[in-house]
C-alpha cells in the first residue's frame, strides 16, 4: 500500500510531548489558536507534513513559501503542534490521520491534543472537552465542559478514533461559536483551558483584544442595521 | 492487495460464541437491538473494526469518543457483537464484509446473525428468518417466519453471501417495520426470536415500554390530524 | 494485481464438459433459459463467482441465501452452468470475464457458451449462432441462423473475445425477441437448439406453456386497447 | 504496476516491418484505409490487443468473433498492422499506447505509421504528414505536405510522443476531409502516399469508385435541395 | 507504488545549472518567457517529461512532433529548462511536481526557478519573486518586490512546496500582468529580472516589440469603442 501522507521533519529534541493539531473548521477556532502559538510564542519549524492528497498551493511569509501543512516544536513548553492552512476534505482525512498519530506515536509524544469550533445557538463562550480514554476525563473535567454525547466529524474525529483504535491519549477541545465569523475569543477560551490543564502560562491578551475589535464593528454593524429597518418602518423621518 | 477494512481488537475470551451483527438501515431495527444488548447486559467494549472507507466521524458517550464501528463481548451469553453507529454504502460493503466474516473464522464462532429491519405494508410484526445453509433451517423454523423468496441488500446481503462463500454459518434475522421511525418493537421481536433460537432470556421491557410511548405519541398525532381533516372539511364548525 | 472476481467452487465431476453462461439482458432470454437447467434438469449447485464488484445483494430460495453469480453441474448431460440474478455493468464485465474463461480452461471444458438474447423487430423467432473459431460454424450451422454481421455487447461479447484472445472455443447463441417482456418463448428455443447441437433431448414444454400463457394475456390487453381506442373513436356508441 | 493493455500475438514472421496503426477518428479515414488493407490484401490475423480499458464489445464477420482490437501481417509488403474498430477515449489512451509502441520495439518494426483524418474548411483532399525525428522528414516531403503547425490529439498523438520519448521512427499520415461523412477518397489518399514513401503498388480503385458513388449521392442530395430551395423562393411555379 | 511521470532525458552536461520550469497559466507569462529562451537561446531538446496523467497531444514544430512537456539545455547560460504545453489540472500536480524536483536533485542543479504570472488590477508591470528558504531573500530582493503574502496555487505553488519539504533552493519570478491577454511584456519583465540575478544579458527587444504591437492594437480597439459610444449617445451626428 502507497503511503498517502508522509511526515517530513527534524527530529524533535523534546520528549514526552503534547502534540497539538489544528485544521481549519467552524470560526477558524482551532487554527486560529494553533497559528497565536506559532507567533505569539515563536515556535521553531521543524517540518512538515506532504501528501499527494493535498491540493496545490503554497502559502508565503515574508516572501517565504510556507507548504500547507507545518510542524513546530517548542521546547520551553514541552510543545509539539502541527498547523494547516488548507481545510481537509473527508476523502483524505484517514491517509493523514494515519500518519499523524503514528508520528505522534514515533515521537512518543504523550498526548494528542485536537483544538477545533463547536457551533450553537446558546451565545456561550464555553469550552467543551472530550477523551478518547476514559482516564482521562479527570485531566480536564475540572476546567473544560465535558462533551458528553454527540458527534465530532471531520478530521478531528478522525485523529480521536485513531487514538481510540492504537490506544494513544487524545484530547479534544472545542470553543464554542457561533461559526459565522472567525472567532478569535473562542480560540483565546481553549488557550485559557489548556493552560489551566497542561499548567501553562499563555497570555491571551492580544486575542482578546482582536475579540473586542471585531465584537465592537460586530455591534456597529448591527447598531447600523437597527437603525435602518427603523428608517424603513417609518419612512417619513428619514 | 490493500486490505479495506480491519479488526482492531483484544482477543476474546469466548469460545464457540455467537456473533451477532448490525448496521443502521430501515426503522434502525438492528441498531436497536444491538444498542439494547450493550448497555442492557453491560457488554464489554473488546475493539474496533477500523477502515479508510469509514467517513471521519467520532461518537461521544459520557465524553470518550467511539468509533464508528465496535466490537463487544458477553462471557454470560457467549457472545460477541458488532456494532455501527454509521450506514455502509454499497461501494464499501465488500472490505467490510469480509474483514468480518474472516474474523468470524479467526475466533472460531459458530454462527454469524445479521439483525436488521425488512419493511412491509401489512402492519404486522413478524420476525422473518433466513439462513445461508439449508441444515440452519431447523434451528428456526419453529421461531420466526421462513423468508422464503426475495432479496437482502446491502451489508447484511453482503454478510450472508460471504458465509455462503466461506460456508460459515449465518442467520439472518429481519424485523417487520412499516421503516417510517426508529421502531423499538421489531427490535424487541428481534430479540424475543434471539431468546428461543439460543435458548436465552433477554428482558425486552424496556424497548417494549419505550414503543409503547412512541405508538401512543403516533396515535396521538394520528388523532390530532383527523381532528384538523374535519375541521377543514366543516369549516363552520370551527 | 489484484484480482476482480474469484471462482470458488467444489471441483466439478465432469471432464471435457460444455460450460453454458448466462447473465440477465434483453427478454432475460438467457436467463429464462439457464434457469430452466437448474430446476428442471435439477441441477447441483457447487460454487459461486465471489467479486468485490458486484452489488450488496443476496437472493433467497425457500428460506436459503443464495449469491448473485453462482455454479452448477449436471452429470447427465456433462454440463457447467454458470448463473447470474444480477446484470453486470460493462466497467465490471472484464474482471468477471477472465475469472470464467480461466476456470473454463482449468476444468478443461470444452466449449463455453454464452447464451442471451436479440432484439430485432421482425416478429420472428430464430435462434442466431456465432463462434469463436472459423471451424466452429460447422457445429452449429445446420440448427441456427449464423449471426454474420454486427455486434455483442456486454459481458457476453466479453466472454467471446476472451475465448477468441485464449483461442478457447465459444459459442453464443442469441433467442431473438421484441425484448420488451420476458420472453419464455426465446429461451425455449435457445434450448431446441442446443439439444440439436449438443444431441441432448431437454423437453421444454414448460416453457411454451409459460409462452403461450404470457402470449395469450398479451393478446387480451391488446384485444382491450383496440376496443377502447374504438368507443374512442365512435364515442356515442359507448 | 498492472499493465494496462497487452498485445496477444503469433510471432510475427516479417522483420524490420513498417506498423500501420488505425483507429476510428474523422471521417474514418484511417479506419476505412486500414480496412481497406485487411480485406483487398488479404491480410493474416495474428493476434489482438486486450485491454481491461477497452468497452466489452464484440464484432462480427461471417458468423465468427473477432475481438475490437486485431493485429494482422502481410509478408509480401512486409507489414504488420494494428486495426480498432472501437475509438479510443483520452483515458486510456497512454496504455494502450504503451502497449503498441513496446511491441513495435520488440518485433523490430522500422516504422510505426498512424494513420488518420484531418479536418480542414478549404475542400481540397490534400495528404498531410509529420513525423517524430527530423531525419524522417526527408522520407515523406516529396509525397505529402508537411504537417507545420497544429497539435494531434487522441491516440495517435499519444502513439507519437511515445515514439519521440523513445526513440523509435514514427510517422503520421493524415487524410484531408471534410469530416462530415466517412471519406473513402481520403483513404485512398493515404494509401496512394504510403504507395510512394514505401515504393508499394496497391490499387486504390475499389475505394475510388466507393468514393464517387458516395460524393454522386451527395451532389443529388445537393441537387435536391437547391430545387427545394427555388420551390420555397417561387412557389407559384409550383 | 507506481511513477506518475518520469523524466526522460540525456544526461545534461551542464553542472550546478539554474533550472528554469514553467507551465500555461494567466497571461501565458511564463510560457512565452520560456519559449522566447527555447528560440532566441536556441536551446538543445535533451529530453521529455512523459506521464500517463498527460492528455494525449502531440504539437508540430515544422512537421516534427514535440511531446507536450520538454526539456532544454543551455551550456553558454548553464541552464536547464522544462516547457509545458499543456496546462496542468490539479489533481496531476503533485506526480509531475516530484518528478521535477526530484531530477533537480539528480543533475545537481542549484536552483528551481519556477516562472508565472500574477494577476493585479493595479495596471502595473512589476516583477514578484518569492523564495523556499529565508537566505535565497539576498538574491532576489534588490531586483523584484518580494511577494510578502499570499497564496501561490497550481504547479509553481506545489514546485515551490516540494523545494521546501526537500530543502532544494527555490525561487518563484511572478510577472505581473492584467491576465485577459497574453502578455509578452511581463515575460520581458520576468527575463529582464533574471538577467540581473543571474548576471544574464538576455535582450528581449523582441518581446518588447511584440508588447508594443498588441498594446497598440489594443489601444485602437479602445479608441474605436469610445467613438463607437459617442455616436451611440449623440445619434444625429453620425
Amino acid at each position: 500500500m502507497e503511503r498517502e501522507a508522509e511526515i517530513i521533519v527534524e527530529r524533535p529534541s523534546v520528549k514526552n510531548a503534547v502534540l497539538v493539531t489544528s485544521f481549519p473548521g467552524i470560526g477558524l477556532v482551532g487554527t486560529i489558536a494553533s497559528a497565536y502559538f506559532i507567533n505569539e510564542l515563536k515556535l521553531n519549524a521543524i517540518g512538515i507534513l506532504d501528501s499527494k492528497l493535498l491540493p496545490p498551493i503554497a502559502s508565503l511569509y515574508e516572501g517565504v513559501v510556507l507548504p500547507p501543512i507545518r510542524i513546530y516544536e517548542s521546547e520551553d513548553l514541552n510543545l509539539l503542534l502541527i498547523h494547516s492552512d488548507v481545510p481537509i476534505v473527508p476523502q483524505i482525512a484517514y491517509g493523514i490521520t494515519k500518519a499523524i498519530v503514528s508520528w505522534a506515536m514515533e515521537v512518543k509524544a504523550r498526548r494528542v491534543y485536537s483544538l477545533a469550533g463547536i457551533a450553537t445557538f446558546e451565545d456561550k463562550k464555553r469550552v467543551f472537552g472530550a477523551v478518547t480514554q476514559k482516564e482521562l476525563i479527570d485531566e480536564i473535567k475540572d476546567h473544560v465542559e465535558i462533551f458528553k454525547t454527540g458527534t465530532i466529524s471531520g478530521i478531528a474525529g478522525s485523529i480521536l478514533n485513531e487514538c481510540v483504535a492504537t490506544k494513544f491519549p487524545g484530547i479534544a477541545l472545542l470553543g464554542e461559536t457561533s461559526g459565522f465569523n472567525p472567532d478569535p475569543r473562542a480560540a483565546a477560551n481553549i488557550i485559557g483551558a489548556m493552560n489551566k490543564i497542561l499548567g501553562w502560562n499563555i497570555s491571551v491578551d492580544k486575542l482578546i483584544e482582536e475579540a473586542e475589535f471585531i465584537e465592537a464593528q460586530m455591534q456597529k454593524l448591527a447598531e447600523q442595521a437597527v437603525q435602518e429597518v427603523k428608517r424603513e418602518e417609518f419612512p417619513m423621518y428619514r
